[in-house]
């Protein structure tokens, strides 16, 4: 099932080119939605039947129609893994670093939930003089409470899948602080439930900037899996419903300015597109 | 006003040495306290003359006899200012890194929100084998909405003051990674409101490890006061009410380790203290 927020804070069921608003068969918030989605996974295996029975009786409307929303809209944590593909931790310490920079030695790091925007939506950059980089990334939200869960158990703990891009600031500040700013964290283009997508480590990701193909990777070359992102994350903190984990970004990393287009794509997820600009005040 | 969330998430005002349950007053809900806070700091000068009257006719309880929680339950971030005095950045340099460390050069960094706990709990340490720091902070929490605030502004958007132990596992990880383990983020004993503390950089923060003095420092000594941090964290990303910055610890940091008892007082808030042990599965 596509799980999508739309115009205002509806709950919409995709199906094909259509978007079905079932916002009234399951009580739908619109004025809270990060509470009502987390009513919705916690409760999703009791809901699913209404839900399509819902898709029977609901309005829909063309996407092309609709203004789509980040499909995750508060969550309590974005936990982030920062070099988790072999061909990007090269690019990485090749370019930035002196000390080699693995995800065993650095563990994850914390996105400001501040940061989300969804698709459609602009990214803005906060300097003028320095450089931003898209990074393209499978994320997942978590289906219910995990505390010291291993990788093993872990599947049942993945509530779906969706497209994430970490925006980049480089520089030598804090990472979680680099990745922080407002719009830094574009979603979407909605959650695929994991009982669609068993494993998605064999799905082809893919992100353009305008017209260029700047990444375009295999999901097998990850090197902590979901399961492993959310075996180490869940040693360390209690995840909750909700919550969300960005697996980390292949090579191809590169700049990104105003006027850009940046798309991404994931097979059997989805597509979606944020444009560039400058903050007002950018320096 | 002295504000305190105790027992099962009821809200009480603290007065001497008594705390009186107001819940009633604020149609608080104890079961989502804090979304309760957040609308009790939004709305809190038009309902401070409600609570001052709910002092008059509420029922009163000794200190002694209840169990404070942690005031600020979960925000949707807590900041942090990684080396914010002079002092504790030579130790640090000193003890711990190549490249000299300084808050200009690093910002802030996120905490998981999930690591909040309240007076009188236990810190669990993860690893048997390696060091566990105290770090004494003053913390304080966003009482409206912050985008590009100046320092000259920031006064009006502080809620109130706290203390907070800003607890830490020594190593290579991300800063962020090392300080969000679950039980990492010890926090109370209440919040003051800013009217009753116009400048808290007089005042003296001291911690204490059973009966060892560690921390003893004056907050005049501080690098980016509370209104610098808050500008700073501002022009990156929106602050909410019911955020947390907390403001960086001074020199004497030191190890803490299963059986200890961690005490933090600062002048005119108050004190708390935690115990410490291992974690279950500490390896």
């Amino acid at each position: 099932m596509k799980i999508a927020l739309f115009n205002q804070h509806r709950l919409g069921i995709v199906q094909n080119d259509r978007i079905y608003d079932v916002s009234e068969a399951v009580s739908w918030n619109a004025h809270n939605p990060q509470e009502s989605l987390e009513r919705l996974i916690c409760s999703f295996n009791e809901w699913k039947p209404k839900l399509e029975l819902a898709l029977t009786n609901s309005d829909s409307y063309p996407l092309t129609e609709v203004k789509l929303q980040a499909p995750v809209p508060k969550p309590s944590k974005i936990l982030a893994a920062p070099v988790n593909y072999l061909n990007h931790q090269s690019e990485m310490n090749a370019k930035f670093n002196n000390a080699p920079y693995t995800i065993e030695r650095l563990g994850l790091f914390l996105k400001a939930p501040s940061s989300i925007i969804g698709p459609g939506e602009t990214v803005l950059l906060p300097y003028k003089d320095r450089r931003h980089d898209h990074e393209a990334e499978l994320a997942f939200v978590i289906g219910k409470e995990a505390k010291n869960i291993t990788a093993a158990e872990a599947g049942e703990y993945i509530f779906g899948y969706f497209a994430l891009m970490d925006i980049t600031v480089r520089g030598e500040e804090e990472r979680t602080w680099r990745k922080s700013f407002d719009t830094f964290t574009p979603m979407g283009p909605w959650i695929v439930t994991s009982d669609e997508i068993n494993n998605p480590h064999h799905l082809q990701m893919e992100l353009w900037v305008n017209e260029e193909l700047r990444q375009n990777t295999n999901l097998s070359e990850i090197i902590w899996d979901c399961c492993t992102c959310l075996e180490k994350a869940s040693q360390a903190m209690t995840l909750y419903p909700g919550d969300i984990i960005t697996t980390g970004t292949p090579e191809g990393v590169g700049p990104i300015t105003k006027g850009d287009c940046v798309r991404i794509r994931i097979d059997r997820i989805g597509e979606f597109s944020v444009n560039v600009d400058f903050k007002d005040d950018a320096v």
